[in-house]
Parts: structure tokens; sequence; C-alpha cells
């Protein structure tokens, strides 16, 4: 039972990281000692995000192992995007029933792979024997005082978000139907397995955004969060929401907007900017290559509406929370 | 499977850690965006180091669970006490099979104690359904360019290690052996579920220690990282070693030293010292409260060579490495 530090016959930095070669100026000292140590640049802010996967919970246990290692870093960098931070430090925490040797060179190619694109050193981290779960924490730079939080959205505020929102709930429906042989599959499945966190959005926005947060667990849930923060209310139009072509065949054929605006795994951000800014938008969405859409308003008062075309109000069923016994409380 | 932050009928933060009201200064925001933010005191470097606890790997699933959050929260301190960090921001990943009001109740007693004393500040976390699991990172501040490392000792150094060796590893037996109605138990059941990190002691060798380690392997394989990250050898003393009078008993008996030169969880810090710097010890012992004791001397060359009494060569069954079925890599 004693906590045993090295792993004889495992070697995972050098055996299944090889791939990650990032050196950073900034890291004093890497992985092997008992602690990493990090020189925070001058004038910058530190973000701290940790998020924990759970296999049954989080996603399916016979997903690909590159897409694991791939998603589990993109649900953390999901979340310092939208505080506008610029990635730079991670750690990983990774509990595997046994040591087979492909899962897990697929799910560090996975983690590799996104890492090395924001520049992101992996710089510690616990392999355990254990029932299969992975824990990450993301650090990441603001300039001082910068960073966009929940609290900050005020009445007359536009609301925007970005991307499209619905296809990862739309492949998690097919897949679990069983009904994912359809054409467009594999696009819907990326969208669910390899999210692309919106990190250069958030940064763009910093200093233009009132409020932001990342759309985890669908849109009513997440601008809740920042509604209650702000306290302020607000108000969507449905027919704004921008959706892909395929989420638009399933809301013509089924009129359930509840996976457009409670789906979860979108990892798009949703953001407040007050109108006098809107004009920066523009530049930012070319800059970005991200389509950003206006999908309401911030209002005086408490809670969310959202609006028909017919002007008519829509009631979700449920509110994009989980149950504890199938999610998390990220904090 | 999608990730929901809310449980909707759980409130760790509200609920459970009431207790822990540090709210520091360098914190800007804590809990309750999508990331912690924190501004890095000026001169400071960063330690960040994190560790996995796993049920039925790394601790009993019957242990009290103010015993398993008091101790989650030691062993990561332990590391930041042997780079000389000052504990300053935790983050905690709680995967947990169901809501059980009083063991999470518990849980969080041990670990807000702990947390309490080192005035450190819970800023961020996520709790998940699923087998115990327990993440922690801590974040801790060393004044720029004093971080101890494993990499500076040179031949000649004198080594010591703080506190005393193989209670943890005698307390873990007895329980084992079903030998735990002695009288001392209860103290040695402390050294194994309590143990104290020794974060002062860290603190006053910044700039005396020449390297560090934190013994939670067992002084063989730990004192061996020294040695091979430094690239020297070194020779101790068997008779030299710190033990309680429970464990003297227990070698008087068998004469097994490895559960004292390979025990694990011991938690006290092995580090080497240059010899014109030895005349700094007495104070930091007097200061901190805790023994230092000299156990053997950095030499040129490869290994670790652990004497008897009589000079001949005693030689470890095993190095205090951990096979993966029940073990870790912390890196």
């Amino acid at each position: 039972m004693s906590k045993g530090k090295n792993i004889a016959e495992f070697d995972l930095i050098n055996d299944y990281f090889r791939g990650m070669t990032q050196q950073r100026r900034d890291v004093l000292l890497g992985i092997g000692d008992d602690a990493a140590l990090i020189r925070v640049p001058k004038g910058m802010d530190l973000a701290l995000s940790v998020d924990t996967l759970v296999a049954g919970v989080h996603f399916f246990p016979e997903i690909p192992p590159a897409d694991l290692g791939y998603k589990v870093l993109a649900v953390n960098l999901s979340d310092l995007a939208a505080m506008g931070a610029e990635p730079a430090w991670v750690t990983l925490a990774l509990t595997i029933p046994q040591i087979d040797d492909l899962w897990i060179a697929g799910f560090c190619s996975g983690f590799t792979e996104l890492a090395t694109r924001f520049d992101l050193q992996l710089v510690g981290g616990d392999t355990t024997a254990g029932p299969l779960s992975i824990t990450v924490q993301v650090q990441g730079l603001i300039p001082a005082g910068e960073g966009l939080r929940r609290s900050g959205a005020g009445a007359g505020d536009d609301i925007y978000v970005t991307g499209s929102l619905g296809d990862a709930a739309l492949a998690l429906r097919c897949k679990q139907r069983g009904a994912d042989d359809r054409e467009d599959m594999e696009q819907l499945r990326m969208r669910l397995d390899r999210p692309v966190p919106r990190v250069e959005a958030g940064i763009a926005l910093r200093g233009v955004a009132s409020s932001a947060i990342d759309i985890s667990d669908g849109l009513v849930a997440d601008l809740g969060h920042i509604l209650r923060s702000s306290g302020v209310g607000a108000r969507v139009t449905l027919d704004s929401l921008p959706i892909s072509p395929a989420v638009a065949a399933m809301l013509e054929e089924s009129g359930d907007w509840s996976m457009v605006v409670a789906g979860g795994d979108d990892y798009e951000l949703c953001f407040t900017i007050p109108p006098d800014r809107k004009d920066q938008l523009a530049a930012i969405a070319k800059q970005t290559g991200v389509t950003l859409t206006r999908i309401g308003v911030v209002e005086e008062g408490v809670g969310l509406r959202c609006l028909r075309g017919d002007g008519s109000i829509w009631q979700p069923e449920h509110g994009g929370f989980e149950h504890f016994s199938n999610g998390s409380g990220q904090y």
C-alpha cells in the first residue's frame, strides 16, 4: 500500500512522451524532481484549472485512446480559453488498470498533438494503477488584471457564442442509439471527441468581452452561470443560435431544442460584450477564423428566457445540469 | 456522458469546506469561475506537484476519511517541503463512488485541518462520480532561484535525514498481519496515516542544503534519486539511522533493516549539505523542532553502500521500488 513514485518497468515520460519536446523558457525545472519550478513572466497573472474524466462516466471506455488523450486536454484548455488565458504548463495524473503499450502510446500521442499546438509543456504528473481516470491541470498566463470572468455582464450587453452548438450532443445521441452509420458521422464524432478549444478567440476577447464562460454543460446552464455571477437576466432567440446543417436537420425532424441549448460537450465560448465594443468583433472573427454569432441580450432582472421565432417562450425540460450519478462538479 | 460541471444536489465547497476560510491576498479569483486567477508575488518562483492516491492501491478503503483527507494533502506538501517551497494554493480532484455525507464531511475536515495549518487556499477542483481516487496538486512559493533540487549533491557533502525512519512501514506491517493490538499502535498509525510534512525544515534549508528529496519510497530509493541526479555515490551507516523505540525493538527481533531503509511512507526529508555549512543545522533543528541526523556522506563514483556496524556491506533485498501493480510513478 505504500506510495511508490517509481515504477521500475514503466517510464511514461521517456517511453511515451518523446514527441513532446517543448522546452519553455519560463520552466526552470521540469519533470524529474519533487516538484516543477516555474518563473511566471513579469506582469502576468496565473490561471489554473483542473478536470477529471472517468471511464464510463465522461467517456466510453472504448474511445480511441488518442481521442481521449486529446479530449482530456481540450476540456481543460477550453476553461483557460474562457478566461482569456494563454496555455503554458500542464500536469497529467493518469490512473490506468494495466500497462497496455498500444493504449498508452495512443493516449500520449493525442495529448501531445494538442499540447504541441498550444506550446504547452508537461511539467509534472503521477501515473497510478487503478480504474481508468485522468486528471489534468492546466496553467495559463494572462496580462495582469485582464482575466475574463463570469461576473462582468451588464444589462444591455449583447450575448455571443463562438462556432456552433449541438453537434457533440447529436454525435453522442447517434452513438447511443446505434445510428452512427450516417454519412456525416465522422464529422460529428470529431466535434464530440476532438473539440477545438477556442483559445485564440478567448485571448482576442481580453479587454473586449465583459464576461465569458465555456459551454461544457449546454448554453442554458453555462450562460446561467454568467447571469447569476453578474446579477442579471437575459433573453436569447432560439432562431439565432448557430447550428450545423446536421443539427438543423435533426431540429426539423424533432423540434427538440434541448440538444442545442442543453446538450453539453460543445466547448464553445459564450461571452457578453457592451454594445459600444461590438465593432471590434469582425476583426476578432477574421483574425481567429472563428464564427461569432449574436444570440441575445443581457437584461435587468433574473433568469434566462429562450424565445421561439413567434415570440413565445420555450421552456427547457432540463437545464443541462447533470445528476451526480453521471457527472462532475468542477469548481 | 457529457461533462456536467454542476451537481444540482451537491455543493462540495459550501456544504463541506466552510471550515476552510483562507483568503490569501495573492488569489485574485478563487473557486467559482472557469479557472482560478493568481498573482504570484514578485521575486518568487512557483513550485507545482501533483499526486494521486487510489483506493486499494495507496490506502485501505476503510481508512477513516479524515485521515485520508489529511494524508492526500500531506503527501503533496512533503514534495513542496523537499523543494524548500512555502505552500500557497491547492486544487482537489475527488472521485467518489457515491455521495456519503459523513464520509465526505470527514474527508474535508482532515484536508481542511492540514490546509489551514499551512495557510493553503483551495482555489479549484473537480468532483466526479467513479471509483474512489483523489488527485491533489499543490502550488508553493520559493524566492527566485532558491528551490532545492535533487541534483546539487557534491562529493564530501554530509547526508542528513529529518525525524525518524520506518515507523509507517512498521504500522503497515502490523495492520497487514493483524498485529495491531500493541500498546503503541495508535502512535505508529499516526505516522502512517497522519505524516507531518517537513515544510518548515525545507524552508529553513534553502541556501543551506545542496540537494533534497522527500522519503516516500524508502531511503535507499529516494537517496538513490539524489545520487543519480547529482552524478555521485554515497555511504550510509545503518547504525546512524534515526529510529523510534518501536522500530528499534522490531530490528532487535528480526534484524530486518528493509523496513527502515526501503519501507516507504516516511515523508521525512533526506538532504545533503557541504561540510562548511554544517554549523547552521543546530539552529535549524532548534527553530523547526525537527531532529536532523547525519547518516552518511556523499562520495565520488556511483551507487549507495549501506554499512553495518562492523563495516560489512548490507544489501537490500529490494530497493524500495514498487511494481506497477501496487504503486505510482510520479514525475
